[in-house]
């Protein structure tokens, strides 16, 4: 397809590869679209209705439901949906789980997201970095044994999958007996994963699971009990599990579109094992296209961590970078510019990009370099 | 009209009375649904665009403006968009206004959220209540020579509609040199104000501008500096404004919504002067049938009281009050049922609440109260 994408009255979808807020699955849209105006049997939007009616309870417990499915979550663990994106959970995660500022939260930092965690934890408590991939501008995860870990640390933090570098982790770090602690914000339901080695889980719905605007959070129970009475009302999870996600009114809508891409994932596409396989085809396609570039596309991330959501690498000159991402928009692929902090390209083919987009891609890639090479 | 709502096929539209999430203009529901799939010229639906590109920057900033140009709020006030409710605010108030244990917060009482607002200020600085309507289940707001104002307090807070005892402040308490910060969650853009009086207006969108999951902040900005370096980031008000409403990614959908919300008020209604007259005659249509029913409908506020959003009453008994509920959602009318703390009936009215709607609830209960009188 060639669009014209500067037209104001183009309404043809493209391949968007934006980072997030991200691709949701067509089908999840026109159910949204279809039933806009009117809930069927409920006479409003799912936008207008009380989140004490029948109807959006169910909504809320339909979606985390759900979620309980995919992943098999254990009886101890809660799952909660809060509002503030994991920015918030930047500073609600050490304002419950240090019980006072003779605590330490141990934090591994891979990328962005992971230095921005950290930076809160001073007003709680301790922070011990216990491993840091700056110097190599985040292009791996660390082994186990690379790990300087805190003895009795009320809590070890890690980032699943960073975004910005396309580095994630192929299996969580061993941390011992502290809580592990994890920000699945751009990989959470993107692939199985045993919930009883976590503390917590917790990822804003706008890359894998919705829309921005919801963070779902999975949080052992006896967690809970750390925070005391020492926290205002919002920031205190136990207050947001007594009310059952409605402490205060919840993100509605967003809530009511994670309820439908979980059930895509379950109903659709088959489940956690297919997603991840599907995730892995997706994926596959473009790093090996890149391996077999001899060397004119570079990825950003050694191969053990790469990335299946975040496909990052760069070609020889930034006029190179810049060509690509201007032609790719015009046959109808975009979202591909890189953060600023890396450059070059970034392909973001989370659960809801499908396979025909990142082939698209893969095509315009090997066409590119060949007419570039 | 008789309407099977039973059916979960039914997809005609009932004129909605809920008190939040509530009624959105029909045209704008109507955007909404046109554009679900791609917004026009970008090739994606609105949910699915990164919230820093130029489409969604725009859009952004589009709310902010619309919302600036309805109030005309002065230079020195900042507009700000974040998540977490009022709930939330109820912690970043005190956060960020009191600057230690010492400084005092005066808090106005006049319904629940006005004392759920009251009761986050302990972890931060001293409470004064200046005045609590709880002896009398809440049926009206005090006069000025009623409040017991701390002399050099950090700031007086009061509710400006209380929607569970639908009570309003005619005007605004007048509390000498503190900052007056108002929570306006339930009447936001339902009347004209002059902004000049305040330190800070908060509201949630999900009665009077748009959906659930974005609180619209208006602050004067010397407020912003009393934070100083002691609060992390989510929860501090300069970074909010450092990062143009997007310290982390927002609520992007619900911005949205807020945006085509202003630009209805604006360009169909009119603007906030007509609003307000509008909103008075529906109310006006409620209150003077009430008042002329012999005692058959029975108002909860105090007429100088009364709320233009939320119009409280009961009928003679439980079962009259059920009797009525029930009839009237059997003819399209729902959300009707009281708050458990007041009981009764509750109709919220507000400003997508159509005339329409308001005069079918009217002839339904002239009819009600001949039949039952």
């Amino acid at each position: 397809m060639q669009l014209d994408m500067s037209s104001p009255t183009t309404t043809e979808r493209v391949f968007n590869f934006s980072a997030g807020p991200a691709v949701l699955p067509e089908m999840v849209l026109e159910q949204i679209r279809d039933e806009l105006l009117c809930l069927p049997g409920v006479g409003s939007s799912v936008m207008e209705i009380s989140h004490r009616s029948q109807a959006f309870v169910e909504i809320l417990d339909d979606a985390r439901r759900r979620i309980i499915d995919l992943h098999q979550i254990p009886d101890d663990h809660e799952v909660l949906f809060v509002q503030g994106g994991a920015t918030l959970q930047n500073t609600m995660i050490p304002a419950n789980l240090l019980v006072d500022q003779n605590q330490t939260a141990d934090c591994i930092i891979t990328g962005t997201w992971g230095k921005k965690n950290s930076q809160d934890i001073q007003y709680y408590g301790s922070l011990n970095i216990a491993w840091d991939g700056a110097e190599t501008n985040y292009t791996q995860v660390p082994t186990n044994s690379e790990l300087n870990l805190t003895e009795g640390a009320a809590y070890c933090h890690y980032t699943s999958n960073e975004t910005i570098h396309g580095v994630q982790f192929p299996e969580p770090p061993e941390v011992g007996e502290a809580p592990l602690v994890v920000d699945q914000s751009s990989d959470f339901l993107s692939e199985p994963l045993d919930i009883k080695r976590f503390g917590m889980i917790y990822a804003c719905a706008q890359k894998n699971c919705g829309i921005a605007g919801v963070t779902t959070l999975i949080i052992r129970r006896e967690l809970l009990e750390r925070a005391g009475d020492r926290l205002p009302r919002y920031l205190d999870y136990a207050q947001h599990v007594k009310g059952a996600s409605m402490l205060n009114t919840p993100p509605t809508f967003a809530i009511y579109v994670t309820g439908l891409v979980c059930n895509w994932i379950q109903n659709t596409v088959g489940g956690l094992e297919e997603m991840h396989r599907l995730n892995q085809e997706k994926a596959n396609l473009l790093y090996n296209l890149i391996d077999n570039s001899g060397g004119f596309f570079l990825g950003h991330a050694q191969p053990s961590s790469r990335s299946l959501m975040n496909v990052v690498f760069r070609l020889e000159s930034q006029e190179l970078d810049s060509k690509f991402v201007t032609e790719a928009a015009a046959l109808g692929m975009t979202g591909l510019k890189g953060h600023r902090s890396v450059g070059g390209i970034r392909a973001s083919i989370y659960n809801a990009m499908p396979l025909s987009g990142v082939q698209a891609l893969h095509d315009f890639m090997r066409d590119f370099a060949q007419r570039n090479g």
